[in-house]
């Protein structure tokens, strides 16, 4: 595939220290002409599923071959595979942990490396704690800059890539039951229930005793009062107008709900 | 007016959540040459007078032609309006709530147009909750890569723009009586009382019963000790020295104060 | 030294206002074909030895002729001096109050230069609070556009920059004195010894009564389990695997320990 110039970053590191700083400097000194985007690198510490989900409602926004870096990596220094792969929208490279399957349960994936081609690391004897920096953005860099996929390491079976066991949503007598897979910084609650299945309907949630109707928009409820509507990630997802339902409702991550179609 | 190839973004958005690189994204999906500069993203959620402050501060110090995009957006999804407006140092695009009015309260527009022509959206569809993603990034970017403003939609009369209502000063017997319009991260309380108003005088400030004396700099004063001064936006300031004077003077957004000038 | 077309920006200005926005705004002006990359401007306010100690491990990371602006600047309006310096790898622009002393503990000053050239400042009257937009972010625009760094001011000896007094580590009969200089967003305890005191030895590490092993990764031990390690930034650290040594372990900054070799 044609790269982009493009870069994403995506990490639990946050923004206290000098790491994605330092992750930019490894690129730059590569080739100082792509262009580095943040995803976010406020992903809660060691969170593995909510980076997943970031990364997976992130992608399809970027050209057509960026080359998306992601690491929330508490495995970093074990035995943990580190990958590259890539699927019909551009690559993907982190850690063997199920930080990238998001996206490859969406589009699936091409081709997969392991990354043993040390020409292409910061040097061949990498920090046993920070691979972002040793592994991950140099690679990135060489990958974006031109260098083929296959020689960055050993080629591996996609299927073999570790999954993650996130909630899943299934069908009842009324509705379809769920959990809230992810918070955003407004207090949103993201359900794991696509939109496609209340497209249409009349609906509502039930979630900890509370009934909250589906609605279009913020502003078809007043200001303070709940709703349910979908997403701009096109899951469900529970709001308050001009407030946050997560503090407001009381409901936290992973918490159990069911929508009802009438 | 020619286009400098700079794109800022301001929002509500936060840092946790992949929503200010979505946008990025998009931008780039456009056009990837473009440069984009975050003014922030830390605007307290749904506190438009804040963001219209933080605008109205930051834009004189771009280059000509610079496209501005600002989203603290409550009523997105609603009928508010979507706008582009075009003054003598570049362009601003955000909804029509008064975010934009600070800027233009200093600077007249040039022309104004509500973004209707669906072509420079991302998609004819866009989301009820997010305009950043589906129609402002898309519109800047194009803007931005030389679209005419005309061509984004309707021409609407900049004078029928929302205006907020914010705090006023007015002169009385002994100064001036204005409020905090806003209080930066290190605690420092803007007024809303122009520079030009203590500049080549002596002066003092009382707030809730205190006497705060005018100064030059911050170290005029001891450290941990209070003082006023004209802050880098050209507005009258109340700080401390290598301290938190919000939190130290327990005043707050809106609190009243005079300035008295000896 | 040819520049490179990086600048990196470093403060305590936090990201809740538009102050590293304007900062940019500013170096757009001057040249819009720049790469900007921030290292972190979540020093904590007035923190002067932090600041130190991240522009110190970051710019080994970046190309050679970067440019870095750091401004942690508690002196700023008074008669503290303003500063370029360059050394092997690149230049640093800052106050004279210690900040850029780290990086110049490693690799010495070629030369330095006293900023009083008003041509390169934003205007001849800076604001007595904002120098990083008046005087530093400017100066650092035209450094790396090709200005020669004796044009930007008055040439100065490198041996009289301000130093900063840090903790010293110190060898004991048992092995080595040092405290505790930075902690991380993770809550890793960063101490001054570096890893070349206990690098190919069996070590522990003493500190608040509990015996904390030498290890080689987080995954050495068991998941909120304490060990020490060589951190990514070439000294000894204090962690907790998955957890956050600073809130588990109850220690702070400057906190004092005693590195024991087997």
């Amino acid at each position: 595939m044609r790269k982009s110039n493009v870069i994403t970053l995506l990490s639990d590191f946050g923004i206290n220290d000098v790491y994605v700083g330092v992750m930019k400097g490894v690129i730059a000194q590569i080739n100082s002409n792509l262009t580095i985007v943040d995803l976010t690198h406020q992903i809660p510490p060691q969170n593995i599923a909510a980076g997943r989900f970031c990364l997976m409602n992130a992608y399809a926004y970027f050209p057509a071959g960026t080359v998306h870096v992601a690491v929330v990596d508490p495995g970093v220094g074990s035995q943990r595979r580190s990958l590259a792969v890539e699927f019909s929208q551009g690559f993907l490279i982190g850690p063997d942990n199920g930080l990238l399957t998001g996206v490859l349960s969406q589009i699936p994936a091409i081709r997969a490396v392991e990354l043993t081609n040390l020409n292409y690391w910061r040097s061949p004897q990498p920090s046993n704690t920070f691979h972002g920096r040793d592994i991950f953005a140099p690679v990135a860099a060489y990958l974006a800059s031109g260098v083929p996929l296959l020689e960055l390491g050993t080629e591996i079976n996609p299927d073999s890539l570790v999954q993650l066991d996130i909630g899943q949503w299934e069908e009842t007598a009324t509705g379809v039951c769920g959990c809230v897979q992810y918070i955003d910084y407004f207090g949103n609650l993201v359900t794991n229930i696509p939109a496609s299945y209340v497209q249409g309907k009349s609906w509502s949630v039930q979630i900890k005793g509370m009934t909250i109707g589906g609605c279009q928009t913020y502003s078809d409820v007043g200001v303070g009062e709940a709703l349910a509507l979908i997403g701009s990630h096109g899951w469900v997802e529970i709001a308050v107008n001009s407030g946050n339902a997560q503090a407001q409702l009381q409901i936290d991550w992973q918490d159990t709900l069911e929508v009802i179609t009438h």
